[in-house]
């Protein structure tokens, strides 16, 4: 086995879990990443937790729904109670095909994940972490090259989170002593109220309230924006290409949209529910181990010199104690390339500009 | 996909587990088995089944008892809660290498095991079903080649079952009105006691009390063993070869055995524990779909013109209502060729001759 399997299964184990003997850990794995869970199994066994595999197929998915006549069952009660007696929820992503679910109705697929509120909501109770072993199918996705993929994805996976996560919180201090963030870039100019909202520094760790790997990006929950904004960075959501989404917004909520491709599959997110028209996270990329888009936005988001803004669910850890802030069925994320011709201010002040931020080397207020 | 995958998926969710809509089902998936697992998803779909897919990977099992001390935590609750809220349990087994747990040491395994005797329990009261995709592995096992195994499964699984339902309920009630059965072939003569024992009719259905798909036996639970028995079917036992087993029985248990290989896997099994070296089940293969023996328990007992006979725990389903019969962590299947020179009777009457029933044409009392 490659070493940097088994270094990819200790940061996701130790760092990110930080999984003590006795968690019971639910282990989601992909049709293409068996290594990976073999390596966590591995670890998994050497801190005394107790594993259980699922498995994780959009191909059972695709089977399973279209079986359907789409009158779900509530949450039904052995998933439930699987999830609600684990400690750790590990997800191994991997297929051998991206695109496994494309021609599954939208419609379909919302109503299977309406009818499991409760088993979301426990899932994300849990200490979850969401990672990828990198496959062949999601290196045809980034345009890439199967090693060159896996080089790729392991300077992401296998960083310094630590010396990553003391930068990080120097944007994290910014954000939370500020009220108002504005975006400035080409066909972009937004403002978002973000006073009173608690920014996560978001280390690949359940500790940092993290629950990616790889991660590296510091995000919070924004409200009230206004303005415009363009999404520049190529996304494929659902399946679906998606290229160039403009979104206007006036008193928070989305009153214009146009992309160059994806328009449906757009519209179809923003027509999930009330929260689907209105923001859920702000998040700036701060991983440079990330240095081109891939089409994946377990990466994409989290590139250094990009920003990205999500329709949809904000994140508890953002909001003040007894707040619930923007709800919704759906999380979907845009993201805008800030390397050039942008700035970001917090109440006035430039806080990075053309990608450098203020607390960095090179950095030209 | 292979239309006769599909006929095994519907087989199996119709016919052998019964499911319906509203039913809880776990689906355990081996990582070779994923295109039977499509095919089942979709028909559970189909019937309004409710459904979660775990992995079963020898591979991930050896990585996770490698790394454990050995300390295992009794019946994870997570585990435990999916399986008490589960109607249903489908088993499609297939991997890609049967040997893939060949280097854990038994008592590993076994302290696993006997960690987890809810857990077992309570799966075991479901509507529990294995099956198994046919893989290369498993051709590979049998000495076959791929698609000529893939004829051979088939044959034994996509069955008239419900007419070798029909013929097979004439073997039950010969046994269900008996008191002794004595099988006498080459280096066998036992006796063993089944007054007061129900014989189960291995239809590959729940209906039947019956949990394996291929089936196609009649199976009770003796006691009282006395004689001896030699197995000439060769078999795979935990990883390891075994050939040639006789065992001699006195008053119901193990006195002595001896094989030409694999003694010391037979000596692993009969340590287990007191019920490891009684008898759980004699059972009498009846599926003349399977016509050779390929190394697979799940199929070879099942063969025509075979009996066999399992240490170990004995099914509920043959026992008196209140009485538990022989306990055991274990269940190893050992079979026997009857196709020559055997005889088997029932109360002095001969029931069976070189494997042709008395109810049959061309059977000779």
């Amino acid at each position: 086995m490659d070493e940097r399997v088994r270094d990819h299964a200790a940061v996701l184990v130790d760092w990110s879990a930080r999984v003590e003997a006795g968690d019971n850990v639910v282990c989601s794995v992909g049709p293409d990443a068996h290594e990976l869970a073999v390596a966590v199994a591995e670890k998994l066994g050497e801190r005394g937790a107790n594993l259980l595999a699922t498995y994780s197929s959009g191909e059972i998915m695709r089977a399973y729904l279209r079986g359907h006549d789409g009158d779900f069952d509530t949450d039904p009660a052995h998933e439930l109670g699987l999830i609600e007696n684990a400690d750790v929820y590990l997800s191994l992503g991997g297929g051998r095909n991206t695109s496994a679910t494309a021609d599954i109705p939208g419609k379909q697929r919302q109503a299977y994940d309406s009818a499991r509120t409760e088993i979301r909501e426990t899932r994300l109770g849990t200490r979850w972490v969401s990672t990828v072993h990198p496959t062949r199918s999601l290196a045809q996705q980034a345009g890439m090259a199967y090693e060159e993929y896996r080089e790729f994805a392991y300077d992401a996976i296998l960083r310094d989170w630590e010396s990553l996560a003391e930068e990080m919180a120097q944007l994290k201090t910014l954000l939370d002593d500020g009220d108002e963030v504005r975006l400035v870039s080409n066909d972009t100019d937004l403002r978002m109220r973000i006073d009173g909202r608690t920014a996560v520094n978001s280390a690949a760790s359940v500790a940092y309230d993290s629950h990616n790997l790889p991660s590296g990006e510091v995000f919070t929950a924004p409200e009230a924006a206004a303005g415009a904004v363009t999404f520049d960075v190529p996304m494929t959501i659902r399946g679906e290409s998606v290229r160039n989404v403009r979104l206007e917004f006036e008193a928070g909520e989305v009153v214009d949209f146009e992309a160059e491709r994806g328009e449906e599959v757009l519209d179809a997110v923003l027509e999930t529910d009330d929260g689907a028209r209105r923001l859920g996270e702000l998040g700036i990329g701060m991983n440079r181990g990330i240095d081109r888009h891939t089409d994946n936005i377990l990466f994409d988001e989290k590139m250094g010199d990009t920003v990205h803004l999500a329709l949809g669910r904000a994140y508890d850890a953002c909001l003040p104690t007894g707040e619930t802030g923007n709800e919704s069925a759906v999380h979907v994320d845009l993201i805008t390339d800030v390397s050039e011709d942008s700035r970001l201010e917090i109440d006035g002040t430039v806080v990075q500009r053309d990608g450098v931020f203020l607390f960095e080397d090179g950095f030209e207020g």
